[in-house]
């Protein structure tokens, strides 16, 4: 099941200065979008679990997201 | 301006297992995925231009998602 729109992920392509976009342009960028957020998320959920919150803030998605870039997620 | 719905990045957020989750959490995904989506269309642009292709499609976006995974986008 997708959850980012169509609709959306079109526009973001649009954004990056494509004039034309294919429908299976559409559906990879999709699928990446939310394979790569939930994989943020993940190390979110094992980062505030660690230290005992039950929250996930904006603190802790930048820290996972940093985690992320630098290869230690 | 925005384009994931935020409902979406909330969904998102708990498929990575997370309980509850803050508007802040939200917030920050939500820009994180649309950065992150902005950069791959626009090396898949710069690719699809140095081939002569006027339309971005899903063989380009997943060249260009395995160039910025390689950090050579």
């Amino acid at each position: 099941m997708v959850d980012i729109p169509y609709s959306a992920v079109d526009r973001i392509i649009r954004k990056g200065g494509a004039e034309r976009v294919s429908k299976s342009a559409i559906e990879v960028l999709q699928k990446e979008l939310e394979d790569y957020g939930i994989t943020i998320a993940r190390i979110g959920t094992e980062i505030a679990s660690h230290v005992g919150k039950k929250t996930i803030d904006g603190d802790t998605i930048s820290l996972a997201i940093r985690k992320k870039k630098l290869g230690s997620g």
